[in-house]
């Protein structure tokens, strides 16, 4: 089942005092160059680093206290395994995190550092999804879908309640898409504040499974994506398909290098770091320049969990 | 003359509509991690990305109109430039900049953005002013000192300013030095709030001027400074090196291997792009640890103009 606006509000209520109100930051310089107002919803300040701390505290609040003293457990590219840990820990849970080997260093520095046990699992679908079903059955923990679950998108969809109390009269909000909990709150949220506003997304060409399933109205998962976007990697779920088409207006694909260039102009112009996940909707904008003139945009920068030591900026 | 702790207040009026009152952030991992609570005012955030815009602005509105007529010049490694160039942009007064040939593309780039008359020069303090006093020949210009002048001095001291309004209670504020305008301006101001706050400096082991004179009471120019951290290459001036013996406590030196590394958790930790400058003080911290165990420490971050092509991290 999804979740309406008033069970994100009260997502809202529920996670208010343990989450971030990160703030809100334009640039001049990026308007000007662009051609819009554009807003900048900082969840790359949020705690763990990214948006998915909103989901993993709703869910964690919302469990029973029998399902909260036999612990947690997740399967995640990494932020979804961060903020699941961190949250975790801060609540008194035990959490079991299921990661693929290749996740970036920086990722799986941070949920060894909130306490967290880490399982490493071969980077495909089937084995996080073999080995977790394995760590459920020895602990009798919950499992956490990283966006496939009520609780999480509801969570998800608290970042534009604060956008739009903030900043009322958008025209577009728009947010990355992977396997698509934050663009599913965020429509239903938005939709449900302003019936008019525009909810788009921004997708990595590498990666246009959800553009794929949005345009032909059928379900079709990722075979093999390629993206510097590592948090997009994963194929949208059952529930997510289902709000994307009915509240999601369109879903624009960005190239590798449009990604990079958005990346490198929000560093260099709002000195913020942000993940390449992040930088998709801006990227989609400069490659789709046609869509949005003179309109008032919202975006949600989805996180900063970023490898220093590899970046994808040439001098 | 050097300014006092009214002047300081009267250029913060003058100035305050035309910057951005940056945030100030805190890192309960860096708290962690450091033993101490740590403030970082964050002028990384501030329009041109440094510091430098206090005392621009203020310097620019304190010109007669005639000068204001003839326009302004500086010579500078770059923050002052962008900063300069930007603010006389803004308030319509021509901006000519003698720049080393080897500054960062990226503070060329900004100084050209603003719209500034660039004057290239060969990097060395000799072939800077002799270029400057040709320019300022030729055009009628008022040369706009980076630091050693008193309206700049008076502008970069209202960033502390606003830090003691938000957190009236630190044991202890921190800057880089450089020229010495930024500590000179901070020491004035916070001496004057709090006649009990310490200032200190963190200043790079390899451009250790400032170190030097304060510690031997004799002014003693660097030669041939090397750093990363290329806002600090310059020597005190006579102003800066009277306020930094008469008001600051003490200056902690830094290894280029602590800047990178505390840059890094900056970056890592709370999601925002300082430049290797801006990091000196928390990796004087680091390499200084029996300092300042359990205080209340602010530390201005200086700025966030850096070349993303070329960064000090490795994987």
């Amino acid at each position: 089942m999804l979740p309406k606006l008033k069970d994100i509000q009260e997502a809202h209520d529920r996670i208010r005092g343990f989450i971030h109100r990160t703030p809100v930051m334009c640039s001049q310089q990026i308007n000007e160059q662009l051609g819009a107002e554009i807003y900048f919803k900082c969840e790359n300040l949020q705690k763990a680093g990214a948006f998915k701390y909103r989901g993993a505290v709703n869910s964690l609040l919302s469990l029973t206290k029998e399902e909260a003293s036999n612990g947690v457990g997740t399967h995640s590219s990494g932020n979804h395994a961060g903020a699941l840990a961190k949250a975790a820990r801060l609540l008194g849970i035990a959490a079991h995190i299921v990661m693929p080997e290749n996740s970036p260093a920086v990722k799986k520095k941070a949920v060894a550092s909130y306490g967290a046990a880490i399982h490493y699992c071969k980077p495909t679908l089937e084995a996080r999804e073999s080995s977790m079903d394995k760590l459920m059955l020895e602990t009798g923990c919950t499992f956490i879908h990283p966006f496939d679950r009520f609780e999480i998108i509801a969570g998800q969809g608290t970042a534009v309640l604060e956008l739009l109390e903030d900043y009322p009269d958008l025209d577009i909000v728009m947010t990355p898409v992977g396997g698509g909990g934050l663009l599913s709150g965020t429509a239903i949220a938005a939709k449900g504040i302003n019936p008019e506003i525009l909810v788009w997304a921004g997708e990595p060409t590498g990666a246009n499974d959800a553009w794929e399933s949005f345009k032909s109205g059928k379900f079709t998962p990722s075979v093999d994506p390629q993206t510097m976007a590592d948090g997009l990697l994963t194929s949208l779920g059952e529930l997510t398909f289902e709000a994307i088409q009915s509240h999601v207006d369109d879903i624009l694909l960005c190239d590798e290098k449009n990604i990079a260039a958005a990346m490198r102009l929000i560093w260099e112009r709002m000195k913020i770091v942000i993940e390449p996940s992040s930088a998709v909707p801006l990227g989609a904008m400069m490659q789709n320049q046609e869509y949005w003139k003179e309109k008032k945009i919202g975006i949600i920068l989805s996180g900063g969990n970023v490898d220093l030591g590899n970046l994808p900026f040439n001098s």
